[in-house]
């Protein structure tokens, strides 16, 4: 029996409630069957778009005096925990039920910890939210210190800082409910994000990548595989170019020589193949698979593996 | 060592993130007291402002385009378990860690078991969200099916079933966590309320009344005690006259009586009543308290009690 992390896109869970549950249901199947393998399963997922559309509709309601605060962007990404988080337990549970398969499926609010010092906090990058006119961005910019920036020609966003995940805070509750035989989401939308501030921590308006955080969960409790998902059946090199190669496997090595090289996308295939790469330094096996040959890729007949020299 | 849920009010809880958060932390403050006492400690909370907040925002944001749909009402539930569940979590945790006590605490987005023959289901009765004026309520009951109902002079809301708590889905995951010493946060705003249909748990627009829920978890994770809390330190009979009277204890049959003779304001004292006498009807032990005095009640110095007879 294995212990596998899981590493679900929030792009895959489609950009209204009822696409999310229709495409959830769809996804707890060959989630189930891995579990119906004897797999024991932690599932990690991203956020991007439903943060996105939670910050927007609170900040949208807040500037028009619907409600009488936003929210900040820490507690966006607690709400979409419980909103993805729900759905997927929800909907693995009864894909459970319906193979009689008797198991708990829970949702774990997840914080994870960054480093204050880290260099991201000085170039706040990830984009979030609503455009906004150059004088709205300023007022926001003043009433509430956001960083606001130019987004390509279509307005201006709040940009937060995208941190390294450097501890998940309770990795010892999502180590004890896997021992003991649960299905745990975790780290939803890479956790939310604290900094440890004289002692305590607190909440603070960035972005942790999923995958990071998922390979970062899946060392601390010891997992023996990383599964990161994505739309394609195995990494390639030389994306869409004619010598374009599928890569069953590649080493650490090849693989950050291939990082270097810039044959994956910022922000979609290299972060992925980053968090493959920190999980097989860590003495794990780590795949990049596509959620429907996940099964497969367990088996080695698909996904590309990235593995220790 | 005995194990303890909390029902904690939504009303306690402040109107805005900001206040949120303050409050929490020094509701934390109490709460940890019962731990260092060496109580196993389980925390139900409402969610009445903070759900009207966030089903406001997002319908809000919907209605004026800003996002490309609203949220259905459990969705807005499961929200508001992460948003107050992360401030809770943090809160608690470092009130733990600032008295140097190593222990877990984590939420647990929980899922509440209704039937959807409840009689409940036929007159609903709890207002949620915005007021809408009569040609907007029209179109909006027309377009989602939703019952809405004019609301003191105020304009028209939508009005949802409060159905009784059948079963908690995640029961045995939080008394597994408790089992275990962790600090456990669920059954928030009473509970994402599912129907069973077909086999399958289906979410259902209906609000779970938090006490009745958190009553129902502590007999089904057969709790010693169950402490509701409440803005005065005891239950009274004749509240506001002249011969006022603040109990210490009450039968099941003398707690039933008082309710029957309206001592008790229904959507305020009455369902914290009627909790308790159903966890007392189940064998444990029922106290209705102020925070404040919590210890002080669990010693039996200050709170109603509500025993078998």
């Amino acid at each position: 029996m294995s212990k596998i992390v899981i590493a679900l896109g929030g792009n895959a869970l489609g950009n209204t409630p009822a696409e999310q549950l229709e495409l959830v249901r769809q996804t707890a199947k060959p989630i189930v069957d891995l579990i119906e393998a004897g797999n024991q399963v932690v599932i990690a997922h991203g956020n991007g778009p439903q943060v996105g559309m939670i910050n927007l509709g609170m900040s949208t309601a807040a500037e028009a005096g619907a409600i009488k605060s936003d929210m900040p962007f820490p507690e966006c990404g607690a709400m979409s925990q419980g909103y993805i988080g729900y759905h997927l337990q929800n909907s693995i549970g009864n894909e459970l039920a319906a193979r009689g398969i008797q198991k708990d499926v829970v949702t774990v609010v997840t914080q994870v910890l960054v480093d204050e010092n880290d260099p991201a906090f000085q170039k706040p990058s990830k984009p979030i939210g609503a455009f906004y006119d150059k004088e709205t961005a300023d007022r926001i910019a003043a009433e509430k210190g956001y960083t606001m920036v130019e987004d390509a020609g279509r307005g201006y966003r709040q940009v937060v800082p995208s941190p390294k995940p450097v501890d998940v805070v309770e990795k010892n509750v999502v180590d004890r409910l896997v021992d003991s035989g649960c299905v745990v989401i975790t780290v939803g939308g890479g956790g939310i994000p604290v900094i440890r501030k004289e002692g305590r921590l607190a909440g603070t308006p960035a972005v942790i990548d999923k995958d990071f955080a998922s390979a970062k969960l899946a060392e601390l409790i010891r997992a023996d595989k990383l599964v990161v998902l994505t739309a394609v059946d195995r990494v390639a090199i030389h994306w869409g170019k004619p010598e374009q190669q599928s890569l069953a496997q590649m080493s650490i090595t090849e693989a950050e020589r291939y990082c270097g090289e810039g044959h994956f996308a910022p922000g979609s295939m290299l972060p992925k193949v980053q968090a493959a790469i920190s999980f097989a330094r860590s003495g794990g096996d780590a795949i990049i698979a596509s959620l429907e040959n996940a099964a497969a890729a367990l088996r080695g007949e698909s996904g590309t593996r990235i593995y220790r020299d």
